[in-house]
């Protein structure tokens, strides 16, 4: 065990089941409630490595069941099909309620050998500041994960009034493991729901909201996030939506030489 | 059993087994390889309509994992977790395969019941010529589901030369059942897909390619669809990146109102 905050969090043991790891939430990574549901998609991806999967994720989807509550849990991880070239897993993350094993997330996986064919990238790394020009951004003191971070909002920080005085959904940054911990695969996952919900920034008005379902397509192969290493990455986000209690969150993210590591979709409920 | 040819391909019957239905696939959606994707999700969507799920689908994901032989199928349901106004869902659709029964498909679902609360949309419909001006596409004649649909594109239709002179993989077209079916919650499901692979048009070149993973958001709610009835929807689509084997594939949709109807996000794999 290295000594960052993300790999003991992420630290899943094989019990007597094959395919089934266990784990334990790290109140590091506490959200207002339960963990940040970006630790949950990178103990997944680490499920995944862990068990060998082929090749390296490219897609995941995770669907937030239920509030997942601080303890022990198990990853049941299920290869439905494997290809030549792809492979595809049905996951469930499960906790003891009330003496029974429940459900509390579940979510597909599509695994691939990545190969040198013709590439392009069509959606560019924005114009942005350096980050060293900026200030690390102090958000929200009372959530543990986000000290995990190192974040630097240069557009769309949290509103400062509750004034309903919101007209744009759009927010951009840098961010880094606080620690410097190197990018990896599991490190990507647990970034891609680090925006804060875009309804807040939208209405400017803190809505009590959360997400149900995450997709991720990592463009990125492991060893070209090798190469970014510790360095910050850029993300951006925006909403495109807003409508019966649901909303999408789109966000994607740059290694600073304007590489897309990932893109990733939500579909966010929010209560007014 | 109405005349459409979409509800003929969605008929789906229970069995003894609780959660499983049973249907069988339509020729008359075919695609180049088995059946046309749309018709798939579709049929996940009525599937969970007919077991009477929680509200609307508002999100699915569905991994085509291995080919769907024309034949018939089984779509295995499994609610995961009910709660007060949303339900999880996942489902595999299995196929007899040399005497065995295997998972070719697998999906998750998240259904809401939806609530009027505070909504806004901040992606408006594209300016587009009136569709009653533009002729009827013909893009694949030997692609059975393409006949399905009255397709108008207006930008960025099928290459004419395989020449790898594409600089952009935008289309946008007009859309509607071609039986004038009036549009539901299925019908979506089943045009969410109708984008042919990006890379056709990006590269300027038939590169073998399929759709991996699909995320679609369900944003207008049934009743809302049931306003567009049988007229036309506005359909945009492009890439982000082409790297390693795999692309990605944004797609809007839009009702004549201007209403965003669903947003679909893709993992589509290509050869070269």
């Amino acid at each position: 065990m290295n000594g960052y905050d993300l790999d003991r969090a992420l630290q899943l043991s094989a019990g007597p089941e094959p395919g089934v790891l266990h784990g334990q939430t790290d109140p590091a990574w506490g959200n207002m409630v339960g963990p940040y549901g970006g630790v949950i998609a990178a103990a997944l991806v680490r499920a995944l490595l862990q068990l060998q999967c082929l090749g390296e994720p490219v897609a995941l989807t995770v669907n937030y069941a239920a509030p997942v509550a601080q303890g022990p849990y198990q990853i049941a991880c299920r290869a439905v099909r494997t290809n030549r070239s792809t492979q595809h897993w049905m996951l469930e993350l499960q906790q003891q309620v009330d003496g029974a094993l429940q459900t509390v997330v579940t979510a597909t996986a599509v695994c691939a050998l990545r190969r040198e064919v013709w590439h392009c990238q069509d959606l560019p790394l924005p114009q942005a500041p350096d980050p060293q020009s900026l200030p690390r951004s102090r958000l929200f003191d009372s959530v543990q994960w986000l000290a995990r971070y190192d974040m630097r909002v240069f557009t769309g920080g949290p509103p400062m009034l509750q004034d309903d005085s919101g007209h744009d959904s759009l927010t951009q940054l840098w961010l880094r493991d606080a620690q410097l911990r190197p990018l990896d695969l599991c490190a990507l996952a647990a970034i891609s729901d680090a925006f804060y919900p875009r309804i807040w920034l939208r209405r400017a008005r803190w809505v009590p909201s959360g997400t149900v379902s995450l997709t991720l397509y990592l463009h990125a192969s492991a060893a070209q996030l090798g190469e970014v290493g510790s360095d910050f990455l850029f993300g951006q986000a925006r909403a495109q939506d807003f409508r019966h209690g649901f909303f999408d969150q789109t966000a994607h993210f740059w290694a600073p030489s304007g590489l897309l590591v990932a893109s990733c979709h939500q579909i966010v409920y929010y209560k007014e």
